[in-house]
């Protein structure tokens, strides 16, 4: 798998369109062996190095630095061309940028500008260790430093990372604090022991953090040690939501479009018809299907893109998003989440009635889309989801900005 | 019904939002009877004043003669909203857009501003009798004049019209030729013999056409008896599927708002609950339920949305759309159509299940949206439409251009 | 109308194959009318001295008095095929079984011995009124006698049923009393209110109770003023949930097979289509659409009458029923109550796409279905009865008996 | 997995619910260690043993030489029940009831009668190759001998079995011939190459035949060289479609029961709900989701056991079998296997939104529900099921006998 490192890229690579046909250069690239890297489980360095080489990595990057200079709605689409080649590495991309832009959520413009140009410079690949469902790390002011100690169940990225971003509580308050250390240093373990049926290359297993020490000026948002945030802040879950949707809705095309081309050279069409036809792709039950999903699929594409454009909207304004404008994304996200979610788990499901009983043989690999979806969209129950929208449908409540809203 | 006259209208409508403001001001002012109106069956005069009245009736027109000079962006969103209204008065405004812009798609220059002068400076509300399952009406050519007869099942619009477009084949020929009549006059006969479940106030029965004379110089699109076509000619289809498709996801927002105004105010907690709640909106099943719809029809209305934008696309630069460009969009909008009809179905039944029993009460009419999807969205086979999008999806294969794909 | 009184019954009705056969043969007979009756919505006299006339209405009573002797297993078919023709006949048909059949559930005896000889040999029709969500009938011990005063917001069967079932509360006790009494007086006054979307013959209209008297000797169950309870008791709600279920059922077959007819005979294959066929019936979807409702309805079916079966086992203990053994009768039946209304919306919705958009005229009358199911299966909220469902699958909790449960 | 031979078993297994609580009895043993035999994919020697030790592999033999004397109501239970614990071992066992009972459909009584008591005496566990869709095998008249020779693509069993199925066309005609041949003979080779997503024990790979010689004698309804066939013949298609429904119905159970105690067990509540529960069995949407899959699995379990007794029905006179029954019941069974792969599919995908994120570990196993149902249910396509059954409710059309209706 070292072969990525030939791959040829074309030069100019400045429009968003460009970035997108990029994207698709590398999903093709990854989607060759996506399911026999997925069967072997190979800590994904070349695939890594494929995005950095391929400029991904550093697309939010400012442009004087070398970085694409681009915006949420070209990250966002870039997420889910990568995931129609590999969901895993559609994750890893999407995850690098959240953490890539939380500087531009919480830190100081000072800090901002520092970690935008070192993290482009010398394109660190991002990864957290964020899940609220643990323990807080905790961390300790020892005067200049802050240490930081703990242990969480998921940490995407992680030894396949440059940096991690780290988030604990100032120990004896109720502070939250984050800070982008190395990924490879004693202090933290990576376990190793991400053992799911899905996005089985994300490097999401567990972390153990034995004392990182960060200087106080890399305390995000802080300044003479205290927090000085900007409204910004509650953008993080947001964010995070609808990468999380461009991720499932690229695995969901990957599924459709892996399956209409085993459909069109290897199904063949069922002899015991009353109207036998000469091929599969006649069938109008083939065609049916194939229309019936993509047109789901495409429906939430769409709803998708309309809630990337609220994100671009509020990303022009960053220090004056109010409370109704986080809200009103934060439910349309929610939205498009679930239609992403139901779309993908059915299309992945589905696919299998218009490719026939062969195309379940392992070589093919066509499971790899069910189970990265399935497992990825329980990060936070649906249910919950939908109730948020519900809520804000019938009451024109908004959802309280926390880690999962 | 005459209060209508009497609505005092805000005075400057220029840009598409205020336009679409002044489609809900219309949608409210209809809202208000509409179910009441649906059980009278009362032919809808005073409705076609008030769309003339708010302006919506030239909302397409030339600004210079008082239209309001907008574009099928804005008027697939007025469409939209009015339905949320009433489904039947969006219906009517629907087709009225459609063959007020029937001109611009095959007649000559001259006969476009001609026709579109007139119409506006007159306010003409259009009908049009081309229901294409049918047999074709008869066209003779008398010298200077053409004579149309025949017999269409349905004629959207009919006696509420000011014009009628009659569109028939020219005996002895096959060529296809469309003029605007006066609707009232001796030759043409409406039966008013629509009589179906829905869209009850469309005035969609049939109509005799009994020798309609009509001068050569009306004949769309014909200079020297010759038609000069527009490659244009076959957006009929797709212009009109997306107005349908926007006529049922009004409907169907309206059926989501009416029925969450009724679990607001009207609907009971359930006593027998396990953990019984005080208030409807409450239980976690209704916020599921209106969140999981509300989902849906976002996601649904994005979809529409996408396909306005390759229909205004196409606007741009009518005379050198190519079949690729035509064929991609009418398979956008047939899937949107889909989506449409099948979140409006959802819709538009289970909204029962959060308002509760006493919701079937007749004076609450919540059955009106179900009665009018139901009855609109059988206009072509939806399998159909999903085979053609999974046509595209699996083969790469545009739609033939007919009447209906 | 009158037409049915010359109807000519076969002769011999002994066994339960004939009492199914003779359902059917009555539900053609209203099935031939069906929906002009639901139009002009006219009390059904006619149809109840039909039901008197075939036997129907003694099905329950024994022989030796000249009733059917039959089962619920039986009854519950009966109400399912008399469905299939009359949503609204079935239902007031259905709801008589369960009154008459309230003496066997709480009276002595005697009583029920008296009720089903007096019942049987006069061919009374049962009504009753006891939505337990109104406040409870007050009922006054004047010593001989209890008066039974208040109001209840539906009364199915009210003005043509020979008696009616009373529920109420003793007055300074939490005690329920239940007695039989004659529909025909001044104390009873019907409202003659029902104006609902559905079910529109089924008189379940808002009834007054103004000082209703009968002897103590009448309340059901109570010797010397004491009421001696069959543990029996709470299966008045499964009983009559399982009811429901049967009639939802036998619309469902209705629609589907009114439908099948409807495409047989007047449906046209789509002419646009990419592999025209000469018939609808030759249209792949058509088939796959019937197809799939078809099997849908099968597993319905089958559910309820595995219900049914758990009935008709407690039946033949009926003083030593456990309560494990009611509640899982009753959460089959909760279950089977949801597949028949998600199956029967569904058929009642989907059944218009393979018949086409002529199919929506009033005169073909196919939207009866989804009215009658839409109306009546929002009785109690599925999504509580989903609920009940999912606790004795996760937890094996049994529902509390209550009114709903 | 040596250990199954220790399993100490309950002395008496004489009627059908003691056969059944025998097959629940082996799915727990299996259940214990099902996902990692998966996972190794080990062949299942030990599991066939297990079989054979429980007496479930000769539950359709003889009493009299000492098998368990049931019928196929049992068989079918009995496959559903082993399936909950094991879809491969469950398949393997319904696989072997159908070739077992292959002599009863075809041979001449005197064949069924010594085949049976060999099969049962001697424990026989029956494998099969007669995929239709391959070429058949080549059988070569040698005087007293047949000789077979030929490819097929699956045969399940396989090096498990001790007897194989085979079917053939003779050289220079068209008839067909079965013969039971021994499984471990150099003739045969099985090439171990069955590498799918679901099934995975099922040994159902390819197997060449080379020259495996019977004695005509053993050509099943062959007296002479000529073909006596029972009309019974037919019925193969519809028995085994049979099986295929209750083993997916069975591992739907599967899916769901262990997907309960894993909620009840280790899920926790969502702790950003605006409800927030103690439990995640209190939500309200895990009880909902409980509910809604159960009553599902229960409506498709009770089309199955009807559609048994269809088949009962059948077998209690083989050799008067109407085309119109076997059509009849070959419909239901169509039906039947819709409504157990639509709920089985469903009930195995959405048990994780109910379980949680962390059920998606590997160590959990709760995907090979998924995988089981997805890649059996392809052996044939179940669009085309609906359209046999949409055939009979439109048209009242029954399929034509073949291999696959």
């Amino acid at each position: 798998m070292t072969a990525y490192a030939q791959h040829t890229w074309t030069t100019a690579v400045t429009t968003a369109d460009e970035w997108l046909d990029r994207a698709r250069e590398v999903a093709v690239v990854l989607a060759a062996d996506a399911v026999a890297r997925d069967r072997v489980g190979a800590t994904p360095y070349s695939e890594v190095g494929l995005l950095k080489d391929s400029g991904l990595v550093t697309l939010l990057g400012p442009v004087e630095h070398g970085g694409g200079g681009q915006d949420w709605t070209t990250a966002y689409r870039v997420v889910r061309e990568v995931a129609v080649g590999d969901g895993s590495i559609g994750q890893l991309l999407g995850y690098h940028y959240l953490w890539f832009w939380t500087a531009r959520l919480i830190a100081t413009p000072e800090q901002v500008a520092a970690v935008e140009e070192q993290a482009t410079c010398e394109r660190w690949f991002f990864g957290g260790a964020a899940n609220q469902r643990d323990n807080d790390l905790v961390v300790v002011d020892e005067g200049d430093e802050l240490v930081f100690t703990g242990r969480k169940s998921f940490s995407t990225g992680s030894k396949v990372s440059d940096v991690t971003v780290l988030a604990g509580v100032l120990e004896g308050t109720d502070k939250h604090v984050f800070a982008i250390v190395a990924s490879h240093q004693d202090a933290i373990v990576f376990n190793d022991d991400w053992d799911n049926l899905g996005q089985r290359l994300t490097e999401s297993g567990s972390v153990e953090i034995r004392g990182v020490r960060a200087p106080w000026s890399d305390a995000l948002g802080y300044v003479d040690k205290q927090f000085r945030p900007r409204v910004y802040n509650s953008l993080i879950v947001p964010l995070i939501q609808l990468v999380f949707t461009n991720l499932y809705l690229g695995i969901a095309r990957g599924a459709l479009t892996t399956a209409a081309a085993y459909t069109r050279d290897r199904t063949r069409p069922w002899p015991y018809a009353v109207d036998v036809k000469e091929t599969a792709v006649q069938e109008f039950h083939v065609l049916d299907t194939y229309g019936d999903l993509q047109s789901k699929l495409w429906a939430a594409e769409a709803l998708a893109d309309r809630a990337a454009a609220l994100i671009e909207a509020i990303n022009t304004h960053p220090d004056t998003v109010t409370e109704r404008q986080r809200g009103e994304a934060a439910v349309v996200i929610a939205a498009a989440k679930q239609r992403a979610i139901d779309t993908g788990l059915e299309i992945a499901t589905r696919v299998f009635d218009v490719t026939g009983a062969r195309a379940t043989a392992n070589t093919v690999g066509l499971d790899i889309y069910w189970r990265n979806i399935r497992t990825h969209s329980l990060h936070d129950p649906i249910a919950h989801k939908r109730a948020e929208v519900g809520r804000y449908a019938l009451l024109d409540e908004l959802p309280e900005p926390t880690w999962y809203t």
